[in-house]
């Protein structure tokens, strides 16, 4: 299916229109014949999200109030949790079919259907959040994302980033990457193919079930998000030791795909806000996620024990080698992949030069 | 003055209402008392930038076409550079009198009428873009910022960051602080106060004076905001070191003040869209400065043969000592800017702990 902005403009596709002139005054009064009625277009976003899960559930459900509250009410939309409308994994398909007009995500989980997509969330060693969106909205990034997703209908906009990772809970010490062998952990993704490559035993599970198996010992190790994420999850009691940095998810972008049908039927100041909606998510998950982590660490450190240890540098330069393979097998296998890398590993190399100069240096300032 | 809400519920102070219809049909044809009359809300917008300068005027005009997107035509949104309407240092008392309702400025610029508003643009040794944002946002800094403006009948919001700035343009190498006692350098604000103590003389200029000064040697060194800007003054001319990091300025946060009255007069869906307006300018502001520095930092040293040189550690730690005093008499002269900075220095020593475990630590890997 390619994708033809004049189709778009016409009926709201995929969305219910409700007559309602509250914003033009009393409709028992008024003309009908002279008035264009107020519409309120009603939107349901899809989310891979448990349902208000903190973060990146709400996150979603921020997107959604400030539609509805910047559009003063001519939008509603309503936020579905993973399970509640349809599965996790079924997001793309249902926002892409227009059963709903949104769907909040991330883009990794949609590499089987598009190989390059896991290049618009995050990659092992690559760009951190603030590289992220600068690739995306001033390195080309977004345009190559449009492309590869105009195919399924949708048109795919960064919406939150919940920044660099950590590297994982384990209940041994990493020494080396023979340490790493034969060790079961949950993670998922690009991450998990480089696990695999230097002998572990990557396993993809749902966050809820990631407790439970490391307390039975079903999983030796684990990753989730960072801190916040982390401590509500209550991992802290199944670990010993917590790791950084999170080299397989520097700054992980999460997504909001919009129906292309419904978002064209928009006028243009709803089009706007909807957009820019997204943007405002990014920005304020960035801001939360740095309050939240810095205060959920100090409560594992300081309440609960936890010991913060660092990769040892030849543990980080083994896996920084693996995961360039990985990902230039990725790169190599499908056309459109190949472009989106070579976009972003320029980019990466170029604002790397930058980062270092800039905020790395001044981190490193600060500390002496 | 004091600010109370329900005060400002009512007319649309200092905004002009022109009636149009646009948005609910012809009015000659409906019946004009049944029907509320659709108002375009002209507004104005001061700043402290010259018309479309790059990023940070080019950043006011961004607010400004968003809010009159978003609100569909409601709002007009008009922008004047430094000088057209006011001069750059009288925007703060333009919107206050609502002269004007919006102006896009830097806090530090009112540290004589407000000595706590520098905490709200940048402080040496202190919070980088992506923490300060988190600071104001969920750390409890925008309640601050609004106490501390509310007596001048404004509401401030954080509106562009322009990320870590660079040390300096230098024409001998800076060995120890010796090195920068009697230099004349063009540094303003509490960076400026820090280099007076450590010997320097520090001077205040306009942006467009810098580069004429630099050349007939009126002023030995000058630092500006980082490679973007600075190349485009072309300072690369008249001075041969470009020193690292900017310890003085790690992550500027840009403001957009609104009149109060004119703000409480607005319908809650354009008072949300003229909030947001800022915080999408404060997440592209920030990946627009990240793309552009890196670009123009490899024009400066790839093509224009700039150096790049680090200031030495023991010069940074002697910089950091001097700017803990000013910081700290600047804290003590004032009840309110001593709480703010309780509150500033609380959370920056908290979250640089979270930074150093996350960001910190991947970029170091990645560097590996």
């Amino acid at each position: 299916m390619s994708l033809n902005r004049r189709d778009f403009i016409g009926a709201l596709a995929g969305a219910t229109a409700v007559t309602s002139l509250t914003a033009c005054g009393d409709k028992e009064s008024a003309s009908p014949q002279t008035l264009a009625p107020m519409e309120t277009v009603e939107w349901k976003m899809v989310t891979t999200w448990p349902k208000n899960f903190p973060g990146l559930g709400t996150g979603a459900n921020r997107v959604a109030e400030l539609i509805n509250t910047m559009s003063g009410g001519r939008m509603n939309v309503k936020v579905y949790g993973a399970g509640e409308m349809v599965s996790a994994f079924e997001v793309f398909d249902a926002v892409s079919r227009g059963n709903a007009q949104l769907g909040h995500a991330g883009a990794y989980y949609w590499k089987g259907k598009i190989p390059a997509a896991p290049f618009f969330s995050s990659v092992p060693f690559g760009l951190t959040a603030s590289e992220m969106n600068s690739w995306l909205y001033h390195g080309g990034g977004l345009e190559l994302w449009e492309e590869a997703y105009a195919p399924f209908n949708l048109i795919p906009n960064p919406a939150g980033n919940a920044g660099t990772q950590m590297g994982g809970w384990f209940n041994k010490e990493i020494e080396s990457l023979a340490d790493l062998k034969g060790l079961k952990m949950r993670i998922p993704g690009l991450g998990g193919e480089v696990f695999e490559r230097a002998g572990g035993l990557p396993v993809s599970l749902p966050g809820g079930e990631i407790f439970p198996s490391m307390q039975s010992g079903a999983l030796d190790a684990t990753e989730w998000v960072g801190p916040y994420n982390d401590l509500a999850f209550g991992i802290y009691k199944a670990a010993k030791y917590y790791y950084t940095p999170g080299w397989h998810e520097p700054g992980t972008s999460m997504e909001c795909m919009i129906n292309a049908e419904a978002f064209y039927a928009l006028p243009e100041d709803l089009q706007s806000i909807v957009r820019n909606a997204m943007k405002v998510v990014t920005l304020e998950m960035m801001s939360e996620y740095t309050a939240q982590n810095q205060r959920a660490l100090q409560t594992l450190v300081d309440e609960h024990g936890v010991e913060l240890r660092h990769f040892p540098d030849s543990v980080l330069k083994e896996l920084k080698v693996l995961s360039a393979e990985v990902v230039e097998e990725l790169a190599a296998s499908n056309e459109l992949a190949g472009r989106v890398w070579a976009s972003q590993k320029a980019f990466t190399q170029q604002v790397t030069r930058w980062t270092n100069v800039s905020e790395y240096a001044y981190m490193r300032a600060r500390n002496l």
